[in-house]
């Protein structure tokens, strides 16, 4: 698996970017493959920083352009084709990587993955998923802040790719995919909740589990959880802080009874960079995009991301699951 | 002030009822005086159990019917005049109360105090609102749940129906006004989004400061978090599982230390029934929502609220802010 990896996204780059994918190599045998792509000098200086560098698997492809935080994703695409992040892509597109991972601008980075790799045929909307943590399984929260004003046959696209997602990543067999609604009955929530509904319901190809209400999803109740981008950006970025302020509120409680107590362990069942970066689902390739934060151990847990979907033929099953979609229910007719 | 208080709604009628009534009738002065509303003869079997009931500040109102579960709530006001709960917004609405309380049906209770009460003009939808615990002060979260495909119309009369009650409930002086989105910029979100960011960011009757995402929520930085009932009942939801979710992995954690903790503390800052039922804002009476499992604390603490909404002249002076409103941007033409 030859991972084509943007060195130029976190913001400490290049030293996450080359870090994570020293420690990848590590992890991985000789099957995995890095090129890091970007300014050459500056990525060569970063690597001499270490002495554990396996010879032959990790490559640099340079690259004279970067895309700066703030920049206009449609333009930067469009002014800056020497970008590391599009010059990664073409490697993929051109059959000289397998898959690409960026750190740098999410919108460039789907822009550009839109425009390089092309959507699936019958995915209008390609999609951002992440994985929430739960008491059992973590569930697949597809669209993540992506897409807003979908229509419900969007969200029967999102339910696909997510089903395929966590089919091949997790292992899952005949994933439970579950729409987020106000209540369970089948005419609950708004006037999309209900269509939406009634596709999932009539779809062979899904094991939909029905409605989800907000207080079932840390329950694991599901394995795809199917909502709009607006609710499911605003359910994950708050997922995110209310753990922070429910264990800062309990740290305070310790304190007052004298303890001290390591937090570690429960900060990471919750801690999603766990799972690495998030696939662009409906696009012709592999195309994960990570925070611009990300840590060496997140950019490692992305190219582990990316090998796995190579490896269980991600792209290809979802083409052939959205061609029989389409054929049923119509899509964008490509 | 006078509460009528529908003693047949909660699951375990009218034993929490009463017992909250005698609580609240201990805990107010001779200002307070209940009503129980409902089947007489075991109202007061009930109140026979208890040897603390204040002579002159507790009666009993007879309603012959009842409310049951799963009922039609519009079908439950036409076809039963006196049930508890309709019998118990006629008194408001004839003078011989002050407020209503129910933890009877939901919808049966709003579609009764529209019926009963009418809306107040310049209002589309009453909504029900419900504070959410943060680090610092609750953040009123309207809607909660009660309305879903709102426009953006309806979300300028939240706003003001949100900032009238913090302003009289909590004694908050020019409360700011957040909206919930999925970005900071005023272009952010959806359509309803940005068509509601003009029109509350050019509203001088509102101190609005922008748009909220979720990861800002618990950090306090806004009083009234205005959204739509759909992503407001799944952040509601999410936010209790999620608090119960988050202790239950820490207590997990203290076990393996052989630690062991009382997690009331915590766990009663995250406690919303510790605000007691939620009014249903934007009718021209007090009509407090609670839930169907009200303990005789909850019960208790909505009477706090009723009381509060009265003695702060809440109806009034949505009614007044709502003219205004009304005379600028338009509303239900009423």
């Amino acid at each position: 698996v030859r991972i084509a990896l943007d060195a130029m996204g976190t913001d400490h780059a290049p030293r996450s970017e080359v870090a994570g994918a020293l420690g990848a190599l590590r992890e991985f045998g000789p099957e995995v493959e890095i090129i890091l792509v970007g300014d050459r000098s500056v990525i060569e200086r970063e690597i001499e920083r270490h002495d554990d560098v396996p010879a032959g698997r990790l490559r640099i492809h340079h690259a004279s352009e970067r895309v700066l935080p703030g920049e206009s994703p449609a333009a930067a695409v469009r002014r800056k084709p020497d970008s590391s992040i599009s010059v990664g892509l073409r490697l993929q597109q051109q059959g000289d990587a397998d898959a690409f991972i960026s750190a740098g601008s999410t919108g460039a980075v789907m822009a550009a993955s839109l425009f390089i790799l092309r959507p699936l045929p019958g995915v209008d909307r390609p999609t951002v998923a992440t994985f929430l943590p739960t008491g059992a399984q973590p569930v697949l929260l597809v669209d993540a802040g992506t897409n807003v004003d979908c229509k419900p046959r969007h969200l029967l696209q999102f339910a696909h790719l997510g089903h395929i997602y966590v089919q091949d990543a997790l292992g899952v067999d005949r994933p439970r995919v579950g729409l987020l609604n106000i209540g369970e009955e089948p005419e609950k929530g708004d006037e999309r909740a209900v269509e939406t509904f009634r596709l999932l319901s009539g779809d062979p190809g899904l094991n939909f589990v029905g409605n989800v209400e907000g207080r079932a999803i840390v329950e694991g109740v599901c394995d795809v959880l199917v909502a709009d981008g607006f609710v499911g950006n605003v359910l994950l970025k708050f997922y995110e802080s209310v753990a922070q302020f429910i264990v800062a509120l309990l740290q305070r409680e310790l304190t007052r009874f004298d303890l001290a107590m390591d937090m570690t362990g429960v900060l990471r069942a919750l801690d999603y960079s766990e799972y690495g970066g998030a696939p662009l689902l409906g696009v012709n390739g592999v195309s994960i995009i990570c925070h611009g934060g990300s840590t060496p151990k997140a950019i490692q847990n992305a190219v582990r991301v990316a090998a796995q979907a190579v490896q269980s033929g991600m792209v290809q099953d979802m083409a052939s699951e959205l061609a029989q979609t389409v054929s049923r229910v119509g899509g964008n007719g490509a």
